[in-house]
């Protein structure tokens, strides 16, 4: 049998891969929970019929779906706002409004694999459900961005791109377009700044607009539109307006969303999206069949866009640097510099794990020097020797090259000591 | 349409259920990076031909399988140790020996639904590759006693029951046994303390065994047994082979373990196995056709029959209890007593939250007797309000029921000092 490879578009995640995945997660988790927002998480295996109820039956086409040996259709989930809403729903009697959830994990989609864009990426989706206000957008709003400040990237490297799915509804209302027609414009204005201007045209007539009048619509929409008014005011006063742009473009091509729609954005580097949501106050009423109507908004940043954007962001690479040696590194590295000493060295790593210190340690016979490179390779702080000086034990900070001696008895103690100093250890070693 | 269901033997994660679920993880992770250990993770979905190769076409009855649009046949992973040894022997390498890695996450099996069975469940996998000692052994079996009791498991309430499977090696070569009988042999050894004895005699009968003798030998096989000694040694070095019972009905249903075999069980409430695994020097070989021979070990602990045992268990419900109410708990509510100072209020919303403090407000105008209700219900520590003494902030301990009034611009430096009190505050308020 040939050498079995990793199924297309799908991610090994090896130590420094998954060191890479676990800092995101942790950041996205500070930083919602800084917010107040609560953790929750749907199954990854949905009936393909939830799904099917929020975007379609053309929704299939993207999905991981299949039937399982008790003849249910299911599909691995393409986002997590169906299952949201589909819990939120069933139980929102048991929850104070407004409801602040978030929620980290696998989404799946049957795509082409390219930069930027895998068949399994990891969601961290932040949702607000119970409250119909822009006071709801704006926290949204302040969360993309702080979240993305918290990874080191600098108010320069990336912008909001900011609309309201209500300006396009108020145009084409003047302009006495049928409802009808609502999604074929959106799908237009979507793709506008892709697609030739003389296709554009020709699709807008159909509809019965000129790309010349919209484009002066689309430029008339400034931050002075009173659909932004609230929005302004609230993010102004934190101090973060200046992070957003408004571009009416923006219309998200998700069909559910009815006011407000935004995405967050790289300034340098031409990145897909690396976030996007807005406010869909009519799918818990779909989802629930109208039994249960609660307004909401959100947002959902990928790990793929945002991990690429890290690695290429200076600022954002020095604090990833960090936090990669953090989760590698251990506190110390047990010596056995003679063999008789195995097992009152076995008895002191266990103490100093008890006691919550990261150890390792050589399982069998080694040269001391041996046993210093692992150290070194493991990136330890100290080196704790165990040899004929015992029940003396030999601590050596690998870092500031000092060293010390010190009773077995009093081994815990000493290294949490100089593990609570800087980690160069004092100046004069 | 009627209400969609979440699949059967899938879970819903709930904020509390998500608590307790990241409280699990993050304790696994914690005792493991303790231990020197680094995170792996694998994909979820493999290619059918993974699990076939090393359990047999018979796993697919097990397996949640399909074939993709592109015509791939994939599973979901119903065990995470052939990603690993996919991964392992195709980039060994690059890694130092030994290799100490563990991984969490979502496993999936079509296995009828039951108390401590569900069709998802998650995994802590701990595994050392290239050192085929018994230090490696202890090592593991150290980090599963460590790991049950850091959720405040007592030593009296779990055990490890351990055996090795060259005992019955042993034993089938001095019987006489032809080879191709061990794994039926190994069967009937893992199901003798279910099965009627009568049924058991007489299938050990069709393989020339009697029941009689193989209970002595099972009898015989004590802590002094040479194959435990250096484990023995070894965990008795550490104070940990009082948790260990020689159990020679331990052989684990997979047929790959070549030596050492363990469980983790409850002791007070007949749970299922908490954890179990053991020494498979065999399979690297096996999945990388013989391209890399590395011997390795480990063990899978699962979290949903821990999550019953964490319940059930007064010291860890205590544990339990106090990291559910962290991690929903909020640092300070931010009350607007005065609708004219929502602006500032936002505003030092956002500088708390950039210093780190857990902070949450009301979105809209409310009675301020219903704000600091909201901040209970929250389980702030702190309500700071602002109202018509701004520039003045009042800070209330909702805890400790006292207040003081400090200038907003010292406000963040203050409840810095404040959250960095013991949380009922000082002992005269």
């Amino acid at each position: 049998m040939a050498s079995i490879q990793t199924v297309k578009g799908f991610r090994d995640f090896f130590p420094e891969e998954c060191a890479l995945r676990n800092y995101i997660f942790d950041t996205w988790r500070a930083v919602a929970r800084r917010y107040g927002f609560v953790e929750y998480e749907g199954p990854v295996l949905e009936s393909t019929d939830l799904f099917r109820k929020k975007s379609g039956d053309e929704i299939t086409s993207q999905l991981f779906c299949f039937t399982t040996k008790g003849e249910d259709d299911v599909s691995l989930r393409p986002e997590v706002t169906p299952s949201l809403a589909r819990m939120a729903t069933a139980r929102q009697r048991d929850f104070k409004k407004p409801m602040k959830w978030f929620q980290i994990g696998s989404c799946f989609r049957y795509e082409a694999p390219q930069e930027g864009r895998t068949r399994e990426f990891v969601q961290f989706n932040a949702d607000i459900l119970g409250d119909a206000s822009p006071a709801t957008d704006a926290e949204l709003i302040a969360l993309a961005i702080d979240t993305v400040r918290e990874f080191g990237v600098s108010t320069e490297d990336f912008a909001i791109r900011l609309s309201n799915r209500e300006i396009w509804n108020t145009y084409l209302s003047e302009k006495n377009i049928p409802a009808e027609h609502t999604s074929t414009f959106l799908q237009i204005i979507d793709k506008i700044e892709r697609a030739k201007p003389e296709d554009t045209e020709n699709k807008l007539a159909a509809i019965g607009l000129s790309l010349t009048d919209v484009r002066a619509f689309m430029a008339s929409a400034d931050e002075n539109h009173p659909a932004f008014a609230a929005l302004r005011e609230n993010l102004t006063a934190r101090g973060l307006w200046q992070q957003v742009r408004i571009d009416a473009t923006i219309v998200r091509g998700l069909a559910y969303y009815t006011g407000t729609v935004f995405e967050v954005f790289d300034l340098k580097h031409g990145l897909r999206a690396v976030a996007g949501g807005g406010r869909y106050d009519k799918l818990c009423s779909l989802m629930s069949d109208g039994k249960v109507d609660m307004p909401a908004a959100g947002f959902a940043m990928g790990d793929v866009v945002l991990g690429i954007l890290l690695k290429k962001t200076p600022g954002a690479q020095m604090k990833l640097t960090s936090a990669l040696l953090a989760s590698s590194s251990i506190d110390a590295y047990v010596v056995v510099a003679d063999e008789a000493q195995r097992g009152n060295a076995l008895a002191a790593v266990q103490t100093l794990r008890a006691a919550g210190v990261r150890v390792d340690y050589s399982f069998g016979a080694q040269k001391v020097g041996k046993q210093f490179q692992a150290a070194e390779d493991r990136k330890a702080r100290f080196a704790i020797t165990f040899g004929t000086e015992y029940p003396e034990v030999v601590i050596k900070n690998l870092l500031a090259r000092s060293q010390s001696t010190v009773p077995v008895d009093g081994l815990v103690a000493e290294v949490q000591r100089l593990l609570a100093e800087p980690a160069l250890g004092p100046l004069i070693a």
